[in-house]
């Protein structure tokens, strides 16, 4: 990895890929034909796309126990006990409706309603992630979303991974569809004969999907479209190097594009995790991809003390933020954005993504100056209460007519000296 | 207006302006020499468009100072006192960093953090609306947001309303520009010689800063884009026919697409009201706007009792709700989907569009179903925060592992599986 020296302005951004126009007219040709065929449509772009005709688009009560039957149990049960995490950290996240009353007996509030339902995306393939399925559903779940529905692209053999469909189940989802792609947005987004249209689509996926989110997104709800994902550490000499260089290879291995990045004032340890990386590489399976995403995106920042240290990570807002520092929490504190905030050595990366509760629903590509992880409040919106009182009203009538008028809304004006004149 | 009982389905969605291939092209262009030419451009478009020679694109302290001197002294007060009133009821939604701490030692939590920067549109003409810049600005100044920019269409005179900057000064926006459409989207987001980019943009405006900001969006955060407005009334007999109309009547003034609905059990008061409508339309300064949005969008609904009355504003999803009945607090429980809940006769819309202290930037067209009012929350985000303790990290190292190595990360397990060795 290279050793750098901090230049003046850092970022992890890298273009987004927003297709090509090519891309963009074949996700709406898709989208119009669900909307307009439907079943028949998901069902000819299943075969076409994914190579399996279906009859049923839903997942059977025997394919999901085939599932369990088929997945190592012990897994099982490592999946069971990641839910229950997940859902306690997300637990603490829910909020209740709350309100107040005035002197003048005008109560106001927010009122905390769970969406009525919410769909997740599953991509196919080797990035079919159990994992993803619990962090994608567990928030709706503790948001008390009732209807809560997965789909995701079945193989040539018409059946989704074991792993998926056990993970789901532990994640507790009654709805369970075997589509891919656009067609697969276009079927939560607007409805079909055998899938009723859903709030909100959340989950992970290719070109195609990323673009049809986009498409469909104001006629319901979706989260933020990922980038490639990203790690930043901040370390001092107290860090072991073969750990720092671990972290930084456990991302780089996702994605050629993925972003490793250490940032430390320790020339040392700058050293040390260069060679280790280096070291480590070779001996990955995923090697090719792991070196690729080091050599063009990732970088080893030594910087004049903890102070600009933090600056960096500031100006970078990645996805994920490493601290291993002899004060890990005093830094915590000066850390402006980040999507996830991993403290001290014992907190490695893979601990977050699969095991200790937060969602690993991260924002990337230098978002996390404005986003957030998923979270339950993704799952919920608010409305405003206003029960005004006739006190408050007698006392305020004429200063929001005026108001009305200034804004030329006779209307708005009269509608509140109605109510005067009747009183 | 037309009394109808109520059909199979019901939907306030009307068809979002999503702009003519010609108009996305041009945003797409004015993006681009924005994104080069900076100021220039900005300045180019403004003379080509808004008819402005613009030496500074900067609002300076002589021309507040004037706005001021120019404004009605009283109208100072009220939107003084609006703001207020405002800053009241966001300050009870600002949330705090939480943490807590597990039995084996590890500490979860969320940091919430606010934005840097947040920049507000505020349209030009007769829809440039102090109470917008208000409803815009303050959730942002409670988050805690450091640098509000504001920005907006100068006249022809290259000045802004006054109006408006004075709503802008009261409300503590240090940064005023004259730009608007797409021009001024693209300068926010990306940022010229004389305004720095900001993280979120949020304000009406027209098609062509629909568009820019739906193109920008990735790039920086953006608000949801609004769509037409509307009301849907729910009330029994103990309501006032007069006072239902003229609400009705304010919210169809808006915009001839704006939808003005009333649910009632009640077919006395549905014909009552109906009457009225006809009555008071005839003397509004804004008739034919009003009468348009009436009779294409407008509808009163008569239903078999309260519960189906419930039951179609759920299914609307209104932006605004007005609850008139004689227990109205028992039917706020069982709303699921509205942007803001007025309950009883003294919460007349325009009390929550100018004063009580609620936001009026609520979802429209039916999206209330998954989103919620302009917020706080919106000018935070959240860090998931993860310090792993020793004891834990024993524990469950291996089932991290094993979790990994199901997804096909190797370099993942590997990053925990060192520090064991480690230890």
């Amino acid at each position: 990895m290279k050793i750098q020296s901090v230049t003046e302005e850092l970022s992890l951004k890298r273009s987004v890929d927003s297709g090509t126009e090519e891309q963009r007219t074949a996700v709406r040709q898709i989208i119009e034909a669900v909307r307009s065929e439907k079943d028949a449509a998901v069902k000819r772009y299943t075969k076409q796309f994914d190579g399996a005709e279906l009859h049923e688009l839903r997942v059977t009560q025997e394919e999901i126990e085939e599932a369990y039957r088929e997945f190592p149990a012990d897994m099982t049960e490592i999946i069971k006990e990641a839910a229950d995490n997940i859902f306690a950290f997300h637990e603490k996240q829910l909020r209740q409706t709350w309100t107040y009353t005035d002197d003048n007996g005008t109560m106001l509030g927010q009122k905390m309603t769970p969406l009525d339902s919410a769909g997740v995306y599953v991509p196919g393939g080797t990035a079919a992630y159990p994992s993803s399925v619990l962090m994608n559903v567990m928030p709706a779940r503790v948001a008390g979303v009732e209807r809560i529905v997965m789909i995701s692209p079945p193989g040539k053999d018409g059946r989704l991974p074991a792993g998926v469909l056990v993970a789901a189940d532990i994640a507790g989802v009654k709805e369970i569809y075997k589509a891919g792609g656009a067609q697969a947005i276009a079927a939560l987004a607007y409805g079909t004969e055998s899938i009723r249209p859903v709030d909100k689509i959340t989950g992970p996926g290719n070109i195609f999907v990323a673009l049809a989110k986009r498409e469909v997104f104001g006629d319901v709800d979706i989260d933020m479209i990922a980038g490639p994902s990203e790690i930043a550490i901040l370390a001092d000499e107290s860090a072991y190097p073969a750990e720092v260089a671990a972290d930084l290879l456990s991302q780089a291995e996702h994605d050629p594009r993925a972003s490793s990045v250490l940032v430390t004032p320790s020339r040392k340890l700058a050293e040390e995790t260069a060679a280790e990386v280096e070291k480590q590489l070779s001996s990955l399976p995923r090697e090719a991809i792991a070196r690729q995403a080091v050599e063009q995106y990732g970088a080893i920042y030594v910087t004049r003390d903890l102070t600009e240290a933090i600056d960096v990570v500031n100006q970078l807002a990645p996805e994920h933020l490493e601290i291993m520092t002899e004060q890990p929490l005093t830094i915590v504190e000066e850390i402006r954005h980040a999507g996830a905030i991993f403290i001290g050595r014992y907190s490695s990366e893979p601990v977050g993504d699969y095991f200790a509760g937060p969602n690993h629903v991260l924002p990337t590509n230098g978002t996390a100056r404005f986003s957030s992880p998923l979270n339950v409040d993704d799952f919920m919106k608010k409305s405003s209460l206003i029960m005004y009182s006739g006190q408050a009203f007698e006392e305020n009538v004429d200063k929001i007519a005026a108001f009305a008028r200034l804004e030329g809304l006779e209307a708005h004006a009269r509608a509140v000296e109605i109510r005067k004149q009747n009183n």
